[in-house]
């Protein structure tokens, strides 16, 4: 089985499902009791939180752990506490549960403005600039879209801001970034960032949020008050700690996987330019960040074309996961993907466990594929 | 080691963990996906939905997941879609996942009443009758308190509301019951319940809400529109199979656990009455549940026995481990325990793994650490 959706989701590292499983046999005590197995327990989070810190370069106080990166993109968006007469702004391709977040708050009266794209994938800046004011209260931008892989300059885009709205909370959603590429907060110059740990290899039920300044953020689960208070809820003790794993193997791992992955795109793009005609590539090759490629056909489905790959056991996946079972997808909307290519859309994406090999496999059965399903079409 | 912290988290049978790793081995895949794997993830999602469903004596449709027993707590008490000049009330001891909810509810302007306790340890139903109104919301009961293990009739306090207030949200916190008595919503004629898999057994991170009518609940987490909407964010795949898995396992042996925590509690009481002296028993036996003994001693603290057992590789609780860094109990405040007591609170409570020999072992030590301890303060 060849499997290329992990943009979606990835298969844990073995190192983390042992882990996890040692956790749950001998220390699942509740980390609020008193006892020294659950004190145990609460250093295993500490020590999490100090790793999960050290890879976005931050102090452990200003992580939270969440149960998903959706969690964390709502507790940045909902809970960071702006005034109701302030604006609010985010790009017009943010994943749902940032942009569902926007759409909220707009439905609950707060001004709501969205950042227009550029055909190359980026959000426009100048676009951005033009809507900002000195009383703009929070800025969400994407820095990799998990669409496309497309890569935002998240230190660029917040000078830009603090430029024009020195307080203004900048919140990223890096989802799609966090162990694809180094993450420094400090020199990203943001309030805020989400990242998951199921995207990384770790275990689903798991994410955390960046913020820079916790006084500010307000719960987003009220109860017994365990991450200082923002979300209550007895922690996932091992899930949290495999979380911490699956980011150091990652972070070990950086340069050789970006490497990997530049060299999968590659091959693909040049592949598809050569040898499938009425394609769009919808995924410029990038300096750092490409375990993502997107390709738009013209006369295919892109549904139809992921089950075909099916039958030979490749799995890749149609837009997000998220949104497969939309109709359209906003994010290619936002880049213009004409009418007749918007349906033949498919997104594949690398991860850890992916060999060359299987690359070459693959495009081979897209070749066949797309031109037998096209055979069906155009008869 | 003996473990008879219980009500704070449990053990998870083997069968769960083996079933979470094989998951997470061979299904890792995102149920939002389209190839036949993530599909496979989804029906695994939708037959733990069914088992959840069938404990509850409900309907698939009506279980929705969430990420822990006090996000549940919060979906229905935060998200039930009340009116802001209606009247909602719970008890003074509910857990500080409903408690708290209702707190923020106050602040935001809701009028929120909350229900007296007897020295019984049951609610004050008479005092409940008496703040019922034709126009009350929502009120949250839960069925076993956290602290105590005592137990509330819902089915009688569910007609007496009715009676009163025929449209009235019913909320029950089962996250102490649930797993311990037979459980049936339809029954029990209540609109919401709250559970969690982590206190039988399961895996932290999976807790569900029963919700008798989805069409009036609003989503805790927005995003790609899992959980029909209402709770967005990957599943939690091998942790919600995990839940349906330990749920099954703990029904099949319902009643002999039933039977075993009645003995285990009999003889706590029975010996704690003949040998120790200057102690209040907060938890009578009760018919069904019997998990939980909660005894507070003269000149001892808390906190100290609990480190004293330690010593000997006896974990007990504090009153519940979420209120167990907080100064002083609000459930034993409510039901009147007597100020040179308060303190001298300690909670037992058995799980699936425990036998009679810890317990004879547990009652020998406690005397000997409660003996001891009194030597020093008395002194």
């Amino acid at each position: 089985m060849i499997y290329l959706d992990n943009a979606s989701t990835t298969k844990p590292y073995d190192k983390v499902l042992n882990e996890y499983v040692k956790i749950n046999e001998n220390n699942y005590y509740n980390p609020s009791a008193l006892y020294k197995g659950a004190v145990e327990s609460y250093k295993l989070i500490k020590k999490t939180r100090e790793k999960i810190a050290y890879s976005l370069n931050t102090k452990e106080s200003n992580v939270f752990f969440t149960a998903s990166g959706s969690e964390a993109n709502n507790l940045a968006i909902l809970k960071s506490g702006y005034l109701k007469n302030q604006t609010i702004i985010c790009s017009e391709y943010e994943h749902a549960a940032v942009y569902n977040c926007f759409l909220e708050q707009k439905n609950n009266g707060q001004n709501v403005e969205f950042v227009k794209i550029q055909e190359n994938g980026e959000i426009d800046i100048n676009h951005l600039e033009s809507i900002l004011t000195s009383d703009t209260a929070l800025v969400s931008i994407m820095q990799v879209n998990n669409e496309t892989g497309c890569y935002n300059n998240i230190k660029k885009i917040s000078k830009i801001i603090r430029n024009k709205c020195k307080n203004c909370l900048i919140h990223s959603d890096g989802v799609q970034s966090y162990g694809k590429i180094k993450i420094d907060v400090e020199d990203l110059d943001i309030d805020l960032f989400s990242v998951s740990a199921h995207k990384i290899n770790g275990l689903k039920g798991v994410g955390a949020l960046y913020v820079k300044n916790p006084n500010k953020i307000k719960p987003i689960i009220l109860g017994g008050g365990q991450e200082r208070n923002i979300r209550s809820g007895t922690e996932n003790v091992g899930g949290i700690y495999a979380f911490g794993l699956a980011s150091e193997i990652t972070y070990e791992n950086l340069s050789l996987n970006s490497l990997k992955y530049k060299e999968f795109k590659e091959y693909i793009i040049n592949f598809v330019k050569s040898n499938i005609s009425d394609v769009i590539i919808n995924s410029a090759l990038n300096l750092d960040v490409n375990h993502i490629v997107n390709l738009s056909f013209k006369d295919v489905r892109g549904e139809v074309l992921v089950h075909s790959l099916e039958q030979k056991d490749i799995y890749i996946g149609v837009g997000s996961a998220c949104s497969s079972k939309h109709k359209t997808s906003r994010v290619l909307s936002s880049i213009n993907v004409p009418k007749d290519y918007l349906e033949g859309t498919v997104r594949i994406s690398f991860g850890v466990f992916n060999t060359m090999e299987e690359i070459e496999t693959f495009c081979k059965e897209l070749k066949t594929s797309v031109e037998l399903l096209r055979k069906f079409k155009r008869k």
